[in-house]
């Protein structure tokens, strides 16, 4: 199968003349998401974690509830990219073709499936409030943030999301050419994991919008962190949603611009055994 | 109207201490496209140039061939966002129905009207191929870039895609939260003004992926330009449609992954009066 990076040669121009060589570039791909023989949305993604990338956009989208819902997960090398095919359990699958047939209907299909302005700014799950993170774990992610980087490293054109508890100080990364799909991924690892969501914090490497903190709301991150900054709507979302929002976190500091009291010196997370 | 630009509130964390006070960030409003009545997308964007938005994304996804088959096109605001309502002509409408049946039907709906693995892979018109420009204009369109990204200059965190005529100097710049709709709306700006495509280059901020080529090819851009680098999809994507396309666009130089016979000291361009 087709790694994430690729090698491919190009003329520079520098100094007045050409010169040919080779760069690495990031390698995309086609991915398409099936449920119970129909398809939903197809996505360009990075050529990697597709099961994480399958559990994790199949519960950021609230197609399902829990990863339990998935019945079985395949995926498959197509001819024009890869098929993530999952079976739904039986309840989810009427409420998913239920839903299909609204989109079908008078009023029309849309993005992914979000057919109306209204849709497109769903109501979130109230977020837990007694989570919060020191400043210092902030500084300590960001400044580990780089070596995880494998693919950026290379291509210089990947977006990063990672989750970092500060109980073990582990840090888990995913990468991709999209920064939903990076969020996307990093969601369907942490679940798969079973990892407490409210044992420390995600941090992506991209801007916020708004689909960012629904995605990170619906798996129930409390604390997101972005190197770079949020966008208005995001920032609102964000404040009724009850999440703590972080941005423009850089080597000097941070800002926080939603839900400060879980920024403290204190820390209280839930902490997980093993 | 809601303008680009918000001021809020936020904690800056810096010098291990908070200190309150203000930044700029770029608002981000849903934007729903209908057509005859019937909802067909919803894209999150930057609340200005919003008829340039609605005549590029028509033409660049391929709802119409021509400005001219949209008959009408009123922007309404509504209470979670805004509308694009258009009307096409009676041919169009009805392939875009046929459309929308089709997608409706048992294969399914899916992004953005993509509903399979071909069909996020489509073929692109070919490309003019008597166009060249020299690497000069590349680096004096580089070089004014800067100057026109109001918003960018503002919040740090919008994207730009502009289209530069050596002819007269003339840089004509959009910017937009999402790439994708930054390209649009350049699309639309030059559709709209009837600026040929020939003339001379288009320049985009950001990464270019497999949509940006598709984009472009679309409307009859026949050199794409950016400032990041391009992803192995688009890459192959401009070779196939015969596209030049450069990246890695600083101020020490650029890189050329397809069709360099474009680029060259003796520039060839469709040079339009006025």
């Amino acid at each position: 199968m087709t790694g994430p990076v690729r090698i491919v040669e190009r003329l520079a121009w520098r100094g007045g003349r050409f010169t040919p060589g080779e760069r690495a570039i990031a390698e995309e791909m086609a991915v398409a998401f099936t449920y119970n023989g129909t398809s939903y949305a197809v996505m360009m993604a990075s050529p990697q974690d597709f099961e994480d990338f399958a559990v994790g956009f199949t519960v950021t989208e609230g197609i399902v509830a829990s990863p339990d819902e998935i019945e079985s997960l395949e995926v498959l090398e197509l001819d024009g990219g890869i098929e993530l095919r999952m079976r739904l359990a039986d309840e989810r699958a009427e409420a998913f073709a239920a839903r299909r047939r609204y989109l079908a209907g008078p009023t029309g299909c849309g993005l992914c499936g979000i057919e109306s302005l209204t849709e497109a700014l769903r109501p979130l799950p109230p977020l837990a409030d007694h989570v919060a993170v020191a400043p210092r774990d902030i500084m300590r992610a960001l400044a580990a943030l780089p070596d995880l980087q494998v693919i950026n490293e290379q291509t210089r054109a990947v977006h990063g999301a990672a989750f970092y508890r500060p109980a073990d100080d582990s840090l888990i990364m995913r990468e991709d050419v999209g920064r939903h799909n990076a969020l996307d991924k990093l969601c369907g690892a942490l679940l798969r994991a079973d990892i407490s969501r409210q044992s420390g914090f995600a941090l992506v490497t991209s801007r916020l919008s708004i689909e960012m903190i629904q995605k990170a709301a619906t798996v129930g991150i409390p604390i997101l962190v972005a190197v770079s900054a949020p966008t208005a709507l995001a920032v609102r979302a964000a404040e009724t949603a009850g999440m703590t929002l972080v941005a423009v976190a850089r080597s000097d500091g941070f800002e926080v611009f939603t839900h400060p009291q879980r920024i403290k010196e204190e820390r209280s997370l839930h902490v997980v055994a093993g």
